[in-house]
């Protein structure tokens, strides 16, 4: 796929990540933001005088078709991603859409099936990938420097639980939150072939309401014959905490939740240093070089990763552990 | 039960751990050792010596009844604990023993009552218990300073795997090694109430020729709600790497597997720290806290802690661990 | 002084630093860049395309004085500063520019006066002050956590000496390299009444042809009663070395040389993390940092800092350290 | 110096540091205290009964000199170390005494000349050298793993500030405290040439009123060419800070003030460890391994370390630095 320079952006919802990722644009060389659209017309105003844009408009998928349009960032929610990544596809656009492509694996797999036909590049938000640290851990495994991978660890805490509304949309703990370490899991060690979870509701009963989990703990078997754990919680006291484990025959990998900043402050018979507070601080670097990693790609004539094909095998994984959660069993993933 | 001063104690079995409990001893007031035994004579002569005790024999229950020993400390072998522990019980002598009393759940409930009716002061060696990391955990947990716990993490990996005439004796991965975590478990969050374990061969084929497992992952459900994870491996190429991570809605406690010593080096763009070799340098300072705690409490009239009661619940724990690995599906502990 | 927005930019050299702060900019709300000026013009035509500016032109006092240039970003070699900054303070354009001014005292005051006749706002390039670990330290003394300040350390080892040709324009070790710890002092603790410095080559025989040191010990006095010690060293075979220390009654800042990344890998006995290797990657953050607090300043219309009089400061506390230096003696600053 | 077997130990002084170091000498193979000596009645008596010893008194002198003591360990108060040394050397026993010798460099030299001439083994309890950090720091840089060494850093903070009255008989701030720092100096990379002191008042008047400072710094300049700072302050309020660099053309080595345990405590968006609190914990290991160190060179017949010379030569050095803080000058070792 031949891409012009710069490349002309549709930037597609300007919530709070929204303007993240288009700031993070901005610094791109050979990459030029054309139209921000947003259905509030406000928002996409505000896009527009941020990145010095052509065009504002509240008709999103009338942005991807615009002729002076190559590729599309879609930041909206979760439930528009399958249908804008269908009009991108149809259109020929280039995609870099946050993940996921959508809760539903038979949709998931039919709008795969479209962007493999229309031959499109497509990179899902899979942010961690793109972690200084996450992707210093892929380097050593690569490298052999932990020998055979034999355990396999993932634990991820979000600050503050979300709101009953978003539960309700959000496909469920293990959809919304473990599939970042499932995808993790699959990045770092590779296919997992059974899983085994257990969930409760220890932060907030709204979760019960919600018929969901809070907190739950999960069995990973992988196909190479390791296993793994993770855990995963919707609430810290203690800042965003996301912590990944990967010990081997000859190495161990830790990647922590690292210092807020270099500073330890030092009193009443104790050291203490500062944690980021939440997913956009933890993975700054990273939403600014997955961005940066989608854009060279083009450049480059590379076909950009993680694709459409990572989001259904990963969706497939969640869905296994949900499904063990609720039938309270081990569930192969061939079974999904 | 009155204790007279010193203490006199029979020392018995000086095998390695033997020596460095014996050491240990020496520098507690008010504890008197008065006989060493050991099978092999010489063992117990280099004993005797090492103590300025008065005797060395071959004749352990013959130690243990002599007129001037009120406790015993018991460092031989697994299969000799629940006799000695016996011999203790009925010459009426306080005892410190090694874990486990016996690896079968029947011959385990039997001493315990035979302690329980002579009622002899007894304490087991759950000597991470004693560790000034996990005191301070239990201490911050018992204040309240995590909150309501919701999640338990133990990761235990011995440097190096055992050799298989160990093995054959060990009672199996849950029974030897996870136990200490089952233990810990028990201690910091309370009792358990299903497990469900998974387990593999990973390190060394001998394992399968045991009929055993070298790693492992498994899930914990606590009867207050918590959810847990244990993880188990028979080989580090990183030094003993013990850790627990217990979380509550307040707060979170990591015991971490420390530094060897306080020296950082740094070279070639990186800073590295040194790993302890095993248990006998990481839990040097929980081997020594673990007898002063036990001839403490026999000088002040307590009941030493953990007690036989604590031997009884925690095999019965690692017994469901292994049922549920070995039939493959979820174990109440009830069922044990 | 009033600024539009877009605030228009002229920037002013191209070197590796440049294109670090070009890219930042770029990412910058408000902020166009609409001129790159660099005597090679093939580095301001790669200025301008990476910019979308709209003019790159190799000469830099022309470029200045564009009518369509607000502020004036001088990322030149050092003897061209105090030139820039007059020509910008007659056009009465705003300037962030590297440090220094100049290496000579009164040249440094002569331009601090014209800026000030001016009235144009100026911030120099000590972006440590813009460091989240610094900018934190900062924030924690001016709250009282550390009670009265007692003692401040700071180290900074560069990784690779420089070429006796950098040498010889540089201002030797205490201008060029402890200038940023002298600037910290200031910045964190206040000023500098007296100096005592020892310096010998260590690293490099070529610092010997410079007349110059490359490895150093400088102890503080401060107004406040304070005391301090700077090292310093041209050579790091371990990576970008930079920390600080205050402590204080009540309570001691560390800021310390950051891991690279969150990722710690243990394998033979021992744990490792990296380092950064230099200055771009471990000030990364205060880079951008720095920028935008100075856009952000004449978007506010406040008056950006460190400001010009903070160049002629730490100049003057620098001069007294190589003075102390050459002199083997003891140096109050009131002295230069 | 033909040794028995146990080694009979005269043990001279029982107060807090005596019942620790008496604590310590239980645990050794071979050593058998014979005789404790105070000139408080009840706390000898308190010794004999926790050594298990034959004899307590309060004439130490006569300790000495029992014929069943080969050994001294002599805990007094320092202005009798020198004595306590001579009758030692005139008796031909060994001697482990705690620091300093003197405080009078004529006396020290006196008392290093008899116990030369005696020719008995005398070690000196500069029991830094023993911690398992410092001692693992010696070996790197005696394998060549820092390179040629340049830069040396000491810092110590006490967490308390002496009494006044302690202060008026310790030789000030130099003598009892930065004397342990100028010891690691000369161990860790050799003898030091040249020193300059700055000191001040900033802790507590009383310094003032005894005419010494509580918090300073000291510049090094070592035979080797290596400089060296040393930070000083009588008062910590984040426990007991003691910590070691040394930089090298090749590597680097931190001894960090170590955490108390491995347990790490996050809450309210920070992780916090904790410290020591004072010397007794921070160097519990280097208290025991010195005096271990001190039996088995007698055991195996060597020449106990660091030796009277070591005694005189730090002696010398904090002088030199107590005259360059009262001159106000750079003074040379070879003036004292």
């Amino acid at each position: 796929m031949a891409i012009k320079s710069p490349i002309g952006v549709a930037f597609l919802g300007l919530g709070r990540m929204g303007e993240t990722h288009l700031r993070n644009l901005l610094g791109l060389p050979g990459v030029k933001v054309v139209v921000v659209a947003d259905p509030r017309l406000e928002a996409a105003e505000h896009g527009k005088a941020l990145a010095g844009a052509e065009e504002a408009t509240t008709d999103v998928e009338r942005a991807i078709n615009s002729p002076s349009v190559d590729a599309v960032v879609i930041v909206t929610p979760t439930n528009t991603h399958a249908r804008l990544l269908e009009v991108a596809a149809k259109a020929g656009k280039a995609a870099f859409t946050e993940k996921p492509i959508a809760l539903d694996l038979a949709e998931t797999a039919r709008v795969v099936d479209l962007i493999r036909e229309a031959g499109i590049p497509v990179q899902l938000g899979f942010m961690r990938r793109f972690d200084p640290g996450y992707a210093r851990a892929k380097q050593k495994i690569d490298t052999g420097e932990l020998g055979r991978i034999e355990l396999f660890r993932a634990l991820s805490r979000d600050t503050y639980p979300p709101s009953l509304e978003f539960l309700r949309g959000s496909g469920g703990l293990f959809l919304d939150m473990a599939v970042h370490d499932l995808d993790l899991a699959r990045f770092l060690i590779g296919e997992v072939e059974e899983v085994n979870a257990w969930g409760t509701v220890l932060v907030d009963e709204r979760f019960s309401e919600a018929h969901d989990a809070d907190t739950a703990v999960t069995l990973l078997r992988f196909a190479n014959g390791a296993l793994g754990v993770i855990e995963t919680s919707r609430h810290s006291n203690w800042g965003y905490d996301i912590r990944t484990e990967i010990a081997g025959s000859v190495g161990k990998i830790i990647v922590e939740a690292p210092q807020k900043t270099p500073m330890v402050y030092a009193t009443n018979f104790a050291s203490s240093f500062d944690h980021f507070e939440n997913f956009p601080d933890r993975f700054e670097a990273a939403y600014r070089l997955e961005l940066e990693a989608f854009f060279r790609a083009l450049q480059e004539g590379r076909k950009p990763a993680p694709g459409p094909e990572d989001a259904l095998e990963t969706l497939r994984l969640a869905l296994a552990v949900t499904k063990s959660w609720r039938e309270g069993r081990p569930v192969k993933i061939r079974e999904i």
